[in-house]
């Protein structure tokens, strides 16, 4: 009797061939955060009920870039790097959900197919893109981690470039920023197979770093554009007061989350 | 009250995000078809319970190339071409459900996102991939539809050549093999966000094509060749046997599917 | 005493490593051609002494998207397509040296290594872009060759897209189009590797097809959009009127060229 | 009177459209550096007269990997990091010249295309790859610059595998190996446009850096492998002893070199 193995698919009797591992899944990145203000009936407008606006500061955005190596707990990936390594940017919200608050992601784009799959298993609705940021470096003419450093930071999709932000760091932080600050509030939705039925997978889950250390966050300020597309909708989240940006380093352990909701249909 | 939209994620008011438009999905597209038989015990161990192997040539298995333009009802993705053409490489098996007999693909890489996500709802196992195969052309070096033509075609996923095949036209053919010609017996599964939970979604779906149009086959021999990787298995699918080869173009509508079977735990 | 071998590097004893082959090259490809009329200063501005502007129609523009697969005489990259298949969209004029017209690739872009080196033989002063166009196919949504098909092209670098463009067939053609009708009349140009010094390479060189046979030519219409970027200056060349646009599909052989005049230092 | 600039093609009154900048260029980096030794006469089979081995250890070979930042004086390019980031991996011997030592790169695959444009002038060999190595990271899984640390490098090529090394640290080093640390000695070769004509450039030139900052160097050991491919030839310079693994953090400035000999026709 054949016995499948694999987190995902596809799945063999090794389980090898599974898009990605087990959690739980390690991560050392670098992290570039631009934070705004936009009008928060755009930030509504993305929010799914049960999921209310923020009490405080509820249009307040963080468009986020990351540059990770990750893995599973073997640590392999790392020592074949295309299997390990991706970028990625996104923009988070916060919302409130039975009087807490969270933050979600409500658009992602990634460069790399292990990092859409992790995406799908956590709820993030991510997409591919090309995602580039400056990396700070000790030497020639790369920035350091120091007070009028500048980084660059873009994103695009199908080919048209969606935003780009040059950040421009001041002075040490006590933090990161406060969007991205919360446990996470994700959907997983998934279809019907049959035409017409209700969602096969419709849940609200939580999740957030298992394990969390970062280096001294940096603050500066960015100068941020975001690009309209038509098969896009990142830009609606118009700017409309700059708040800060941020550079950190970090090294993250995900490992799973928490079933919140689940409304899939009983007459599946 | 915010009303989502969109067939797949990031889902918005408009829907115009979203990765996927809601069926039906048309293609056009031209497939070259490699059928091998392989020993069965390796297609048995790739097939879940229910599924057994089918009773007749249980070892066949086709890998098929295809190069697709694809669209929504609206056609509007063939005119940002970016956003409908990808290729892709897959390998199908048959297999028998309830004393009928249906093909399931059991490895598939793609090039775009979109194709990913089709996939996810699908049942399809895709990953990202990097996949080439020689195009008839009228003029020119490139083959024609003809008695001798050669057409190459080729699979490589992070970095590493998966596959390789160098087909050789001979003549006509009534059809274009028999190892792809049934409904596709497939599971969309994914994990419980919850560690060490159960499966979220775990069912076992039915589909093919609602509408279907197509050109003449041809049919030739392929020179295969399959090579390993550590994170792939498709050698496994060793060559015992070669059976044939064969060129289509194709017109395919999909329209959605049913669902067979579904095992999601109760206690979810 | 080593022989090193290769029409281009990098050298060596068999010269299979070359990134080009010896011509002659042959091609398979579908033109997808926009014609309009820019500002004729915008095109005497890109003409170097001794060209000079066309005398008929001096303004006249082409923007091309063609879709390749090309090889040496062996045939053998057609088998490994890879290294036979790639897409370029370049702007074309036209302009007149010693009283003979002739047309000349301002820019262009294509998405292979190789096909940057060939452009490097020949004068085109290639950069590696994202180019995609709409394919006909015979079944499907796909147009077909007829009157009101309709086509897509479009084309990105360094992440920003630089130009789309919509063509709708009308009827069939008596030509392809003008504008890329003459021999090309291309620079050949390297600085030298002592800082200060002139150019290295310094050469006019003329070259066309050594043969060329081709399918009926469909004409139509376009609607051609340019985009700004910071590191391209296509949109310069902005649209005043269009002219028409055409469909072809065509095989050529290229097979080297002539040295109408050479610059290059007498101090080196 | 039209006057073009740029330091390449394309050529505009601006120059801004040109491939590359005006050196100098300033280049911030990470450098992984595998030394071995291969049969002295694989070596000289790809020493053109009036090059010869090296007198002392000429079967020497470095295999590095490098991954870049680099940009023009202004720095402009770091603040759009997809024209400023790109990766290498790259052969180089030593070879005699006129009684003096010289590096050679005999190999190189970057991943942009204004990489391949500074290689065209500076004699580099350059093909497009596709190229990763591990980062050094402070927190999370990926490696700190310790003794231990495990980095993997992997080349690819035309969707095949064409290098990869796992690189354990040992100790700091008082150096980064020696097969790379003499002035390049690199060839500049274009054909003639006309067929059967002789160069139309045939260089040798010599080039180094302007200026250089460095970190402290760390040898190791590495795991390497070479695999073969039909239009490569790096597995030719077959590993016959290991000598050692290095990764050093550098600053580079490049501001032109030196033309040694040239040996183009005089007919031209």
């Amino acid at each position: 009797m054949t016995r499948l193995r694999g987190f995902l698919h596809p799945k063999t009797p090794t389980g090898d061939s599974s898009l990605i591992p087990e959690p739980p899944w390690h991560y050392s990145g670098d992290l570039l955060t631009v934070e705004y203000r936009t009008d928060p009936a755009r930030v509504r407008e993305l929010l799914p009920a049960p999921l209310e606006l923020a009490e405080e500061d509820p249009g307040a955005v963080a468009l986020i870039w990351a540059d990770w190596q990750s893995c599973s707990t073997s640590g392999r990936e790392l020592l074949d790097p295309v299997l390990a390594q991706y970028k990625e940017a996104f923009a988070v919200v916060r919302c409130a959900y039975r009087g807490r608050t969270y933050t979600r992601c409500v658009y992602i784009w990634v460069d790399k197919d292990f990092a859409v799959a992790r995406g799908l298993h956590q709820g993030y609705p991510k997409k591919l893109g090309s995602i580039h940021q400056t990396r700070p470096h000790p030497y020639g003419p790369a920035p350091r981690l120091a007070a009028g450093a500048r980084f660059g930071a873009t994103l695009a999709a199908a080919d048209r470039r969606l935003a780009q932000a040059v950040v421009t760091l001041r002075e040490p932080s006590e933090h990161n920023g406060f969007v991205n600050s919360h446990p996470m509030a994700h959907h997983r939705w998934l279809p019907s197979i049959e035409k017409g039925g209700g969602p096969a997978l419709d849940e609200l889950v939580e999740s957030g770093a298992a394990s969390f250390e970062a280096g001294q966050p940096w603050v500066g300020q960015a100068e941020l554009e975001l690009f309209e597309a038509p098969t896009e909708e990142l830009a609606r989240l118009e700017i409309r007061e700059p708040i800060a940006a941020y550079y950190r380093q970090v090294g993250v352990v995900w490992d799973g989350g928490r079933l919140l909701e689940s409304r899939t249909s009983d007459t599946r």
